[in-house]
């Protein structure tokens, strides 16, 4: 295996180990030393593929993204037939909610690096990087459904995007508090979903 | 002082310690020392009034979010003539984001409070009972809007007040992240409120 490969390998390896902390116990305290030994490895090897814990928290949390992104592509593609700008922005947004043992964890490593950007600026320009191309998305599909006479056109699209990106958010929170259950998150992102899909009468009213 | 009023005073104090080092630097692996140490204390005192990082935690919570719900009456009571549904959800919702500094504590405290009832059964039942009563009041307010015409009949009142709950942690954390302005965030909670409140052409379309 190239060395390139197998140092990427060994960093994703490190993360699913970091993965399995946040599910059990949780991250809050856990010290590289902790990850190294989930992982099975020494302190020292373990800083061979990360310096710092946030240098580890941020690969682990991207890797979980992507792996989560890859996901919810491949449900758009099993589609039938071309995907609308509704089926679309309904796969991403039920994909970011904690429904599922790995989804939950991609949750928890969010939440563990959320609680460190709050008190870091390095972090939180990461975070402020991500998010705003997320809402870019999800904007362009609500402007793409407003041509198509689904969603009312004086609705502004970049609005709509950030209250669902928000809305998802919260919802999230509250499955893990188990304030309500991940099939009653869903019931309430489609209602705010089939509020906004109402402009040719394709909503529920 | 009686000696009841006293004890309920240096747990307050010891409170305030909490919420600085929740909005500094964080409390992410803060012990019990380390509150002490910012309350001037020493940490057997500390522990003659908590006895657990746990217990303070809930304690400093309870008591942020009981200045909140102050503030919020007070708010609601300032109002000029009798406050509408509207009026008195606005006035809880944009009270629960983080605004100013005590609300970015509060909402910092809740946060840690979340990190580790995700893990914790004990805590996680707190949650759950503190949400719920707070959904029952806003879906008052709902149905009290619906008989007065200013929400639509046909509205599920609990779901749209868990909407709204979900929708404010959502906004906040992305107040923190600096995704988005405090006062974004208000028009964002405007946006939402206006399109559940246009039973009677009283929102905006």
């Amino acid at each position: 295996m190239p060395k390139k490969v197998d140092h990427e390998a060994r960093r994703r390896e490190i993360s699913q180990a970091l993965w399995r902390i946040a599910s059990t116990r949780g991250l809050e305290g856990a010290s590289l030393r902790d990850v190294a030994a989930e992982a099975g490895i020494s302190l020292g090897r373990l800083q061979h593929y990360f310096r710092t814990k946030d240098e580890m928290l941020v690969f682990a949390l991207r890797y979980i993204e992507s792996l989560a992104q890859q996901r919810i592509r491949e449900r758009i593609e099993a589609l039938d037939g071309e995907p609308t700008p509704y089926d679309i922005l309904r796969a991403c947004l039920t994909g970011m909610l904690p429904l599922d043992e790995q989804s939950r964890i991609g949750f928890l490593v969010g939440i563990a690096h959320f609680h460190r950007a709050v008190h870091d600026p390095a972090l939180r320009a990461d975070a402020r990087d991500g998010i705003p191309k997320l809402r870019s998305f999800f904007a362009d599909q609500l402007r793409l459904a407003m041509r198509r006479g689904e969603v009312r056109e004086e609705r502004d699209a970049d609005d709509a995007a950030m209250l669902l990106i928000s809305l998802v958010d919260g919802l999230s929170t509250y499955i893990l508090l188990e304030v309500h259950t991940p099939e009653k998150a869903v019931k309430l992102l489609d209602l705010q979903l089939s509020q906004l899909f109402d402009g040719a009468g394709a909503g529920p009213q």
